[in-house]
């Protein structure tokens, strides 16, 4: 009758020492994020369809987790209805009136959602992070699984370029706490959308950008090839390409950068977008360089990540030391919530990719020593427990963690326990020591060993280190 | 076009305010759970069907949300084989045609799973704890929600009654950390069995405990017809009446059910698994009354939560100064692996209320006063920014948290802002605080207004108070 225990692909389980690398990264995170004034908020996992459907693409509506209505959700349908001949039937509609809600599928969509609920409880700007797991139905691949955090900060109700900045800052800052060296990405979707003016093709902006947005994978040349293949002539082509190929500091791009939207590139088309676009970037980069961020940023003209809702800044951020793709993206958006009735709302947002950082931690072994370790100190059970007790008690109480081993067995099932456990001190009391009032400590790092009256607590913690 | 926004009914948005409570009562918990040596786990909230049906008996099954299979779930069905005429259908059946997977009902069952597919890195005893969502498909109402935290602690692969020890002493800890008097009540499975062995109706153990958990409810001569009514005599009825009227001290009222269950029953009948019962009692008491316990724990005969699988203790806790039921509770089971292939397991486990703690304490105004805090100083914008940025910067470095107001508006504005969000001081400074270098900085609370050099860090902390 025993089931062999599984879970569903694409799901984990996170054993206590990934939970200890995890939570660091969590709180390392949240603290930065509360540094500069960030509210934590949480959203159920569960959400109406009718908030979910439709923000994500047609894609995004396939990958969303539909959860089946509770009770008889079988009965009063006609199947025949749904029917499309040959065993097939319309999986769409028919999971559609079998279920109301699926789980959420990212952070953002949820929060506006909460602002547009709570609008009159917000104090505006609204400062809000929010760290919890999504759900994707996508093929599960390596790196890749249907449930994983998100770590979003969204500032919303406010269009100062000072929160792009704040943003920058706490990427900068939480990338320096974890003692990776990253680089910084920004772009702007105005400079985007100059591009496909310029280059006489407006109504492409988003064949441009998933073209141009490849250049660091696939190069130059088959870039060129995608645009063509897109349906851009020759002449945009050449429109974009000295774009792509602008070099230099980031002052010096966006000086030529102006220039090309301004009316100097082979088509002479001036987009009063685009050179919006400039105009925020150059402010950006004042903010940047009088601030102290220690990490590179860099103006990265082909960047194009979420295209779907980012007007404004687009930022994304790649480690140095080890290639995984990005760990860290966002942007601005200028009309978020008015899908639910609150329109014209401005925000702007970053989002840690927890799993990808873990990984980066991991591969570079940047986790703190010690993370993991659970108690400082056991005491082997040698029958005399009850004598024990109040001094483990003592001991936590000064915030040291202590246990007892709660079985009096074989000394040495006890030892391997510690040692497993990496537990590194370990106190082995008997009748003798409990009729002397006295606690034998072993340090088993380096095998001294001291006896202690019972009482003396400040000794105790001093000799294991705490 | 705009959806008024709404979320399924049994969920809950947290906001700011409540999210502060709710972590300060995680993170209490969960320092008190390290300080034992407990490690944190987490599983997914997604799990097989097969994991989680059959565990909460059929009651159970109903309420378990389940996850439509991803893709074309629907297609290659032959409806009418499902069909119970009447446009109904067999909704069990086909629901499991149509999902694999479902939301985690509990944490225990989920753990379980755990222990068994990573046994061979577990090192036994196993001390996890776990705080993470759960979801049931109950009807909603005050108090009762669909997605709700669990915070549960167990140790698994000992049978010492060391951990119920440590298991009590955690609960008293962490209701003294939340300065909430309870009173901790202890029972003994195997006493309930005995009762149901001495009575004359040892198959009839479940009826006599649902029977005599409701006393404190209903009375004891309700308990005394319910009892009747679920097939014992009027001559049964008499052996466990005198059970229910114990009173005074737990070594009487050990005594006492120690004679009863020993054969000083009207029915003369010993009961072995009873009087065993009565011995774990009785230890589990020595070792509570030579530890530091400052809520009353109580020896409740009478008390049955749980009897699916519990075998041992059962603990429940109950507020003293609030009326709102069980708000921490658990016990021991000895074999919850054995479904999962790896039998004669034994554990033992509690697990808090996290959201009936949270009422409690906001009923009793026991959260700690600035809990809520967002930051700690706002910096009005008056355009002179990028002078404030270092300043801003070196406080959050030394753990303040700071905020610039974005965007350069009315002052009043700006001060709503500070006075909404409860940030105590406010920095406004213009051109000639920027000239002079100097920062100026306003206590909201009394009115004090200090001018500081914009590098003396250390005078801008003391002032404020930090």
């Amino acid at each position: 009758m025993a089931q062999k225990p599984s879970i569903p692909k694409g799901t984990r389980d996170f054993s206590p020492a990934e939970m200890a690398g995890r939570n660091w990264i969590f709180e390392t995170i949240r603290s930065v994020y509360r540094s500069y004034g960030y509210s934590e908020i949480e959203t159920p996992s569960l959400e109406n369809l009718s908030t979910l459907l439709g923000k994500y693409g047609d894609e995004g509506d396939k990958l969303l987790f539909k959860v089946l209505n509770s009770g008889d959700a079988f009965s009063g349908i006609d199947y025949s209805e749904y029917a499309l001949g040959g065993g097939a039937y319309n999986s769409n509609a028919l999971s559609l009136r079998l279920s109301e809600k699926g789980l959420r599928y990212d952070l953002t969509v949820p929060f506006a959602r909460y602002v547009v609920q709570h609008r009159e409880e917000i104090t505006f700007p609204f400062k809000r992070f929010q760290i919890q797991p999504v759900w994707r139905a996508d093929r599960p691949q390596k790196g890749r699984y249907r449930e994983f955090y998100q770590c979003d900060a969204d500032v919303i109700g406010s269009s100062s370029l000072l929160n792009e900045l704040e943003l920058v800052e706490i990427i900068d800052k939480v990338f320096r706490r974890f003692g990776l060296n990253v680089s910084i990405r920004i772009n702007n979707r105005k400079i985007l959308t100059g591009l496909a003016e310029i280059c006489g093709f407006p109504d492409k902006v988003v064949d441009i950008t998933v073209a141009i947005d490849k250049i660091d994978k696939i190069g130059l040349e088959k870039v060129r090839e995608e645009m063509l293949e897109r349906g851009l002539t020759e002449e945009a082509v050449a429109v974009i390409e000295p774009v792509l190929l602008l070099s230099g500091s980031n002052a010096e791009k966006i000086d030529a950068i102006a220039k090309l939207l301004g009316g100097g590139s082979p088509s002479g088309i001036v987009s009063e977008a685009g050179l919006k676009g400039v105009e925020e970037v150059k402010e950006l980069f004042s903010y940047i360089d009088g601030a102290s961020i220690s990490n590179e940023v860099v103006l990265d003209l082909s960047l194009a990540r979420g295209l779907n809702y980012y007007t404004g800044a687009i930022f994304e951020v790649k480690s140095l030391d080890y290639q995984i793709g990005s760990i860290s993206g966002g942007g601005r958006y200028d009309d978020l919530t008015g899908i639910f009735g609150l329109p014209g709302v401005s925000g702007v947002g970053i989002s840690f990719g927890a799993d990808r950082i873990y990984d980066v931690l991991k591969a570079l072994d940047k986790f703190p020593a010690g993370l993991g370790e659970t108690s400082r100190l056991l005491f082997a059970n040698m029958g005399s427990v009850p004598y024990i007790i109040p001094v483990a008690e003592a001991l936590r109480e000064r915030g040291v963690p202590v246990e007892i081993y709660p079985d009096q067995t074989k000394l040495k099932k006890q030892f391997d326990y510690a040692d497993r456990k990496g537990i590194r001190f370990l106190s082995i009391n008997g009748s003798d020591e409990e009729a002397a009032g006295k606690v034998n400590i072993k340090d088993l790092e380096n095998g001294e060993q001291r006896l202690f009256p019972a009482g003396d607590i400040d000794a105790i913690l001093e000799f294991i280190g705490l």
